[in-house]
């Protein structure tokens, strides 16, 4: 049965809050994955997880905010990037109004490493607010089951960004939206960079977007497996 | 073919914007809709309407924004509402970073009555940084071809919220939503109230949450015209 | 008796907040009103109107607050805007320091398209912050009443800004502000444009600032009627 | 002939400037001044003065903005105020909307000493933005041809909130308002106090308003005296 | 023994706090102070004001804000600026902070003239959020015994800014520091400006960022008396 | 030679400038380190960190930002926070000051874990602003070198908060601090938290405010040690 906030009434929501108090936010962003990978897959794969996440815990979902702080993407055309602040108030006022109902228990689905900073700096200002909500943060691409996978499969050429792990998942999550990109020859990318980085000197550093990872390893398959793997860790540690 | 941003490549954008600078941007909001009515209504509804005029007209279509301003229905768990300044600030920083790309002709398809002030107010803002950008709001719900269906079937029995009209979109776009929800017979509520309400006032003046609407007439046949006469009136216009 | 809070002295506020919680708003803006309108148009005319209706109704009338939100007429030089945010940050305001004593239901009287955006924002806001808050919004020039008699003085010739309708009401009170204006011959300008507009964009469809307005049908008689029309109209519904 | 940006066309402003770049801005507050002092005097003296100046030296005179920074009056029912950041930020926008037509030098008239902070704050803001701009600010009640007056006809029961001064100016500007305000027999209040003070802590230590001034002193003949002393002085002062 | 905050263990400020709400905060500038003055003169001369001030009267002292609002002096290399609207709200929470732990006595020991105004606007907001906050400022370069030794041994070539007596007071205190700077011969500046200036229009009317001071008079003699009257003042002021 | 610019005059930075655009800014924070720490060890240890580093790379060095985003300390005594959104803004406004003059790299180094998140959106937010910065971050008690020593002589007994190291680090640079600090009998406290925690939950999981550190093993001389590791470590890697 769906747990998704979006398809549910307030009366299912307000009878839901009699005995659970937590709710799952999946959280994201629109940018540039390199050229063979989907510009939504930070929030597509962590949205997908979520509802995983939630349909086998019976845990509450909210809709995805599939905009996050990517302004070193912003080189690449059709990147959309908040503010850091901006993006920290965004996460403060969706935890607040969550809040006001009931909900305490926050466990937040991220998949883009550039929300970290901003999304930890949010629940700080959460918590200070009202000290006895209960905020969790989980990386999936971070998962020590996720690595140990990429580790074992991509090797090295699994990469920093347009990663094998993340592409391989949206193959298998959002195989129709695979069928339009053209198949391409690829040349590995130089080495992790320094940061933080300005969108200039990303696109220099990295002309196509990836960093160091090699898309031709990616399969649905692989994906299938990353996806179940992040989905098992997450319920694990929430139960 | 699918035109929606999150499943191109940056590649795919890049040509894109060789012959073309428009782009769609679905907005709408996660608030209580009436005892029967999905919780994500408007955001759902202002997205699918949006994806399948992209699909018409050839036009990108980002991400949803799912969450709006909401504050008056705060009073019914599961709303989630943004602050009139955060919202502006959003809805602007979209506008800014789709700018930079070089995107020009801004659509924006609106599932919620709240969201009209702010989105205008940013697109004032938006519109002094930058002379010659080109915004249009189509309120799907406000369109005359649909406000003339739904007068003919629904009669004074559409309501101000939760209206017949957008229960019905949304049961012919997610009819797997709605099998989870139980019937109800209904008794119309008041009168369209005095404006702005406070979250308590609402619930006080419109206890399930609808106003005036009676959702026993929604079916997903009357959604299925609603959505074409929408989706072919916006066309129409953008042409 | 003047009702105007400016000219009370703080135990006069304190004695009529016994009895009365209700205090008017006029606000309006400093902008543009083509070759013929005044600049202050927008304020004057709402604070007159705002200061009538106080005396009749007896109710206490705030000072005008001069600038609103017109960044759309800022190609036009003597136009004073404030950003959208800094806008509602400023009612908001208002609005909290006279809530602090006591005063409860607020009617704002308008005379600018733009601010009402911005006004209904922060009305928002400030109900969220309290829930018993009563705020009412007038827009002069949009009361049945007066529309019927432009519509009925000056047909499609009254134009959507610097109209004759609000021209008139400044020849009416203000009249020695005209003698200094020079006569001109007029040519209707363009129909209604698309919304939101740019500054550039607006001087260049828009001239001389009028949209399709005919300042030569405005005098103060017709003026007189339009004011009076909009202080019965509002007393009426303050009743 | 006035000079007053409210009443004057676009066209006129942009004669003007072909000319003269100087405007100036009044600005006050909307504050108790005790139990006889008018709530508008710091504003309706600044802009009386104002526009004096303005056609003695035939320059633009803006709209006044009646609100300012008086925190520190909230005690007493009447008073509205801004917060000292949303004070700088109106400033701000204030001086950027006419700098865009072509004014560079501004002269702020000023009647009241809280906002002498923010001012000056939001003066250093739009100096490093624009920095030809030519900022200067008038208090009119330190003027030192006003403070000789007052000493010499007032000595030390002119006080130093709601003062013998700044009463009989509006005394003298605004005759019919002092028309309805009751006689009273008065008992010169404490010494000045420690700065800055809390609302609640203002009222203790000044239960009626005022900070040592003997209001039964005021006339309207030291009112026209003051009021022209501050118009040659500033007049003199700008040439 | 030291009184230094930053020495302390939370342990020792609990047992503090028990019979002492009073806390000292030395706030100044990094800003250029002339070709022959230390860039940190104003924080380093209000921190060793603020320690000795601490010692002799048994109360905490905060660690320095080394930056303040400078705008004006960042033509010249070094110096640092907050916008004011930055370092009002960096004051408030400063005072927020130390408010929750219970200290309700402040005072600010202040070397930067530019500060007073952003200060004193904190105040207000403070003392608006917490009315029994009792908060002082001491601007060390205005107490009278200050400027009554400064008058008699500078005379008029004490000037307005890289004056000679702060000179000298950082010479007494941090004399290694002057061991660097070539010595120079020097030529009194222009009188005291117009206010506020721009970065540019400063540097212009001040080349060497002198305002009519005369560096060569300073001497560490001279600062440790100037240091030890401005110590003794605050200190009595603080009985 | 001293490279900390307070201790320059602007004549010197200019020289500077000429041909070294590199600066050292030292940011820490104000707050607990358990019963035997001091509070100011995060800003102390790392702008004693930051003079070294500048002396022996000849690089300049900004006076230190004491105070930083440390809201879940807040429940012990002493602790100063900003508000996250308010530090990335203080960050943010240090940077562009400096990059004004023409420094344009930055070299933080930090000494409290808490400013990390707030930090790095600050930098993205300032290489966005100028593409051009080169920004690096030092978290000193990070790095390698640091922990491989924390790691061989304190074992499991160094802690997260108010470690072995830091409290060492500043036992060798301010001995004389530690002189008024009653020795202490240690019990371990429990392991790593979840995190964020409010400022209750956090006292409640470590009620002295030590993280499972034991402080009985601090000595200079591992200080001594340590801070020279990091010193070099840092300069090593600035070559």
């Amino acid at each position: 049965m769906s747990m998704n906030l979006q398809e549910k009434t307030w009366v299912q929501v307000e009878e839901y809050l009699k005995s659970n108090k937590h709710i799952i936010v999946p959280v994201g962003s629109t940018e540039q994955h390199g050229p063979t990978g989907l510009i939504g897959i930070d929030y597509l794969s962590s949205w997908e997880i979520a509802k995983a996440v939630g349909e086998k815990t019976k845990t509450m979902v909210a809709p995805p905010l599939c905009f996050g702080m990517a302004v070193h993407h912003m080189a690449f055309p059709g990147t959309i990037s908040f503010s850091p602040i901006t993006y920290i108030q965004v996460i403060t006022e969706i935890i607040q109004s969550l809040g006001k109902h009931g909900f305490s228990k926050f466990t937040f689905i991220n998949g883009h490493g550039g929300n970290i900073a901003p999304l930890t700096s949010a629940f700080c200002q959460a918590k200070q607010d009202k000290e006895t909500f209960d905020i969790k943060l989980f990386n999936w691409w971070h998962l020590p089951e996720v690595t140990a996978y990429e580790s074992k499969v991509f090797g090295n050429e699994n990469g920093f960004h347009a990663t094998c792990g993340e592409i391989s998942v949206t193959m298998y999550t959002h195989p129709e939206a695979y069928q339009e990109i053209p198949a391409m020859s690829f040349q590995p990318t130089k080495d992790r960079p320094h940061w933080p980085m300005a969108p200039k000197e990303f696109r220099e550093a990295f002309p196509d977007g990836r960093m160091g990872s090699n898309p031709s390893l990616c399969t649905p398959e692989h994906g299938k497996m990353l996806f179940n793997l992040a989905v098992d860790s997450i319920c694990q540690k929430l139960e």
